[in-house]
């Protein structure tokens, strides 16, 4: 075979058979390849955030890397901001980067550029492979290094004579190493603290959301009194009727603030100490309670479910059922829509084993109270912070979960960065219900302008988060691009909306004309506001409000 | 004034007055301090590829620097592909990165990430700012790192607390240094290789191709006997009517080949020496025909003009009038639309004093050939190979001469990797009428695939090249975004579109439905074709038919 012959074969003995593509003149030797590997699926994308957002989504609900193949640095740059929330999310991926022959390097032709570099910024294991020889072997362990206890991005970049040089064989896949359990003075001292006194949390994170992590963080909270916290991002989130509820830390500061108050000792599983999002004026950029103990029960590179069921045992908590989340499903919506009415239609509408990519970072706000109670479900969060995620990781769910009905929420500005993703939807014939609520506004930023102490803004700041001239018309983005299209400006549109694309295989758009959910809103109001508004059951958001103003 | 009053004001002592923007919450200080100043433009962009093109087409128009604003490293990310272009171009620029508070990195939260080292994969100077104190001072030094005789992308990293800060004052604008010319040495040298027996070409490029470039080129190639050609990919070209023509070199090495064959003395001016875009098996990747020798009149860092003008003296061509191209407007055409009756369309509407931005890569194969003799005109070229540059450019190229109409001319697939580009040029109502040439397919790669020895595609690779399914509609993603737009499948239609789009101010996109120009093209066919196709005047073409094919 050739190089990118061999090369495929083994990413698909290593089981890495999905590849989302932007391919160009240096890969065209890896395209022509898949025609003899029909078991790998190749989707291709308009644009490379798309594909690396689409495989980032993939691995978060498949648990294996998928590969993205990009066309030299530039085609890396592209897919560089969701490469970053992947890396923040601890997602298995191989990038395929296209390079030039290895001798045109010299030559510092139009498309040269240090590829190795801007690889190294979002991934943990970068290799540029030498020769045809050595390709197969590279990526044998490029997907070894993806997929191994730590999780992370591994980027090949494959030069085009490596690719098309003859007479090699494909590489089997390395054994995988499964990942350590916490040590058993660290489960001991743990378990010692949780049967002290004093306020205790178990704050959760990457595989520790997952159901059988959940039902065992949940016996612990019950044998201990330990309130239990998601983090304010995961990656992937089990949740919905009959699952242990779990609080997520707020987004801004101020609540989370509330929520973690007279916190004694706080436990980490598989997540990071609560740090704000971003630093403001005169604000404490660390979220743990001053006084509070910050205990890790295990790293991200460390098997959660594992460590959390020895603390299970160590507690003798192993007969506690878990607190399971009844079912509560809500009633549809009527009248006018707004972003938290919307938020309740889709909570009323959501299937069974949906699966949930929110980036809605404003309008989706109560989507996580009104969904508690509903159908068991995973949600996706943008980890990272590089907006522009939702959409493309919808792909990728769909793709590794074609039977799961997934919803992407969506805002009008983050929509725009990978809006692309609307083709492949259509392209792959994907059960996605993408949801843009149009406020006509970056609206998370007019309430950051008031927090960063910029509160006098003019004409010149507000035309700068303001998106309504001209008023985007997601209608027409959505057909441009193949994809079913509708706008909706009440609850019952809504409503019937989300009928029709449950009914209709395939994929749907449904516009949301609504109103800035913090139109208006001061920051001095803003913890009365968000323990109403916040992503947590509404149960807890009543309690924190009686804290708050009692 | 605080840190974001201080540097906004320096910019604009330094010249550094338009500003291509898509702010977050680390820049909200930045975007507060716009409304102090009125003749700071800022131009709001929904995606970050979108402002580093609109500034590299700014600049490259302006001769002068715009400034970005982008959001951490993930918009630097963004942005990247086209400050590669930028880079490959010359262009002076100036990159405002908004980062965390100083003290906030130590948290690495969710938007952490190393930005300085992304930034130098495309910038010369990288500083992030490490105090309110030193801001202006290094605005001032980054602008004039951006605009001194090296020409270069300059990126200003600059944390939140030393945006907010208070207490500090603007800098003033640094010295500029003008360029040094050309050694007399190097002069008298290639002066004399100029009296000499042999073929011989000057290859001009960057600040090369301007007016008083040429002139004086065209006085040197009279006196000497020399070829005039410019690089393939030039940032900006001025041609047309009543300015001396150059043949430009060939995009397919092929014919490139066939360009300089038997050439003795290649001179280069302010242009790096001939090599093909992409390695192919078996394929030379160097372009200079063996035993030519080169010689480097004047390099990126020096005086083109001044070199050139020295080398007219030496030569004693002061009096020599320059060849320049006469008057030839091409009548429209009629019947059913193709991709070179619309270039020929194009060129038959083509006003005076258009900035011409070409990426359709395909397409706009006949464009150069045909507009040779129109009125004069700027082209913008793809000087980094990283599509997706067509649309910003055209954007960026409105701003600075806002009473020059702007062509864009770009392919389907081209056009969808920063189509958020006519969201800006709709809310500036800029005078650019897009063309977006729609062949269903990454047209270039169908005769890439076979060009790199990948003949006997079947379906799975082919499916990788094919944008058909489902068919992208841009007069729903025009109007999505607010650009009137129109498709047209006749070249009576498209006389009409062009014809409406001058009469009425503000953005146009036309939708051309064309076959793909390379449809069935076989590569041994490829020298015979190109001849005809490709970019140059066709009296050169015709010539080279006859040393091809006699």
């Amino acid at each position: 075979m050739n190089g990118a012959q061999a090369l495929i074969r083994t990413l698909m003995d290593a089981g890495v058979t999905t590849c989302f593509t932007n391919p160009g003149t240096s890969e065209m030797h890896f395209v022509a390849a898949l025609d003899a590997a029909p078991d790998m699926r190749a989707i291709l994308t308009l644009f490379e955030g798309v594909a690396t957002g689409a495989a980032d989504g993939y691995a978060r609900m498949a648990d294996r890397p998928a590969a993205t193949l990009l066309h030299l640095g530039c085609g890396l740059g592209n897919g560089l901001a969701n490469l970053h929330n992947a890396r923040k999310a601890g997602t298995p991926m191989v990038n395929i980067v296209g390079d030039h022959a290895t001798y045109h390097v010299q030559y510092d032709a139009q498309l040269q550029s240090d590829i190795e570099t801007v690889a190294r910024n979002v991934s943990t294991w970068v290799r540029t492979s030498a020769s045809t020889q050595a390709l197969a072997s590279d990526a044998a362990e490029a997907v070894a290094a993806a997929s191994d206890a730590s999780k992370e991005v591994a980027t090949l970049i494959l030069p085009a004579d490596v690719s098309w040089g003859e007479g090699v064989e494909s590489q089997q896949a390395w054994p995988q190493r499964p990942p350590e359990m916490a040590a058993e003075t660290t489960v001991a001292a743990i378990a010692a603290v949780l049967k002290g006194q004093g306020a205790k949390a178990l704050l959760l994170g990457g595989k520790a959301l997952r159901e059988p992590a959940l039902r065992a963080a949940s016996r612990i909270a019950q044998a201990s009194g330990a309130t239990l916290y998601a983090e304010v991002f995961p990656a992937r989130m089990e949740r919905g009727a009959g699952l242990p509820a779990v609080e997520r830390i707020a987004y801004f500061s101020e609540l989370a603030a509330v929520q973690l108050a007279g916190l004694q000792d706080l436990i980490l599983v598989d997540a990071k100490a609560p740090v704000s999002f971003f630093a403001y004026p005169g604000k404490k950029s660390d979220l743990v309670p001053e006084g509070c103990r910050v205990h890790v029960l295990s790293s991200a590179t460390q098997d959660a479910l594992g460590s959390l069921e020895a603390l299970v045992r160590k507690l003798g908590a192993q007969e506690i059922e878990p607190a399971l989340q009844p079912a509560r499903r809500l009633a549809p919506p009527c009248g006018k829509l707004t972003a938290a009415k919307a938020c309740k239609a889709i909570a009323a509408a959501l299937p069974e084993g949906a699966i949930v990519s929110d980036e809605a970072q404003t309008s989706g706000v109560t989507l996580f109270a009104r969904t508690a109670g509903a159908p068991r479900h995973d949600l996706l969060t943008l980890t990272g912070g590089a907006i522009g995620q939702g959409l493309p990781a919808a792909v990728g769910a769909a793709i590794a979960c074609p039977d799961r009905p997934v919803f992407a929420l969506v805002g009008d500005g983050s929509a725009m960065y990978t809006i692309q993703a609307l083709w492949t939807m259509a392209r792959e014939r994907l059960n996605v219900t993408t949801l843009i609520f149009n406020n006509r506004s970056y609206a998370i930023l007019n309430i950051e302008l008031e927090r960063v102490g910029a509160e006098r803004a003019g004409h010149a700041a507000k035309s700068q988060l303001d998106l309504s001239s001209p008023p985007l018309d997601f209608v027409a983005l959505g057909k441009g691009m193949g994809v079913p299209s509708v706008r909706v400006d009440t609850c019952e549109q809504l409503n019937e909306a989300l009928a029709r694309a449950a009914k209709e295989p395939g994929p749907h758009l449904i516009e949301l004309a609504v109103p800035n959910a913090f139109s208006g809103l001061k920051l001095k109001a803003l913890p009365h506001v968000m323990n109403a508004l916040d992503k947590m059951p509404l149960a807890m958001a009543k309690a924190l409000k009686r804290r708050i103003a009692p």
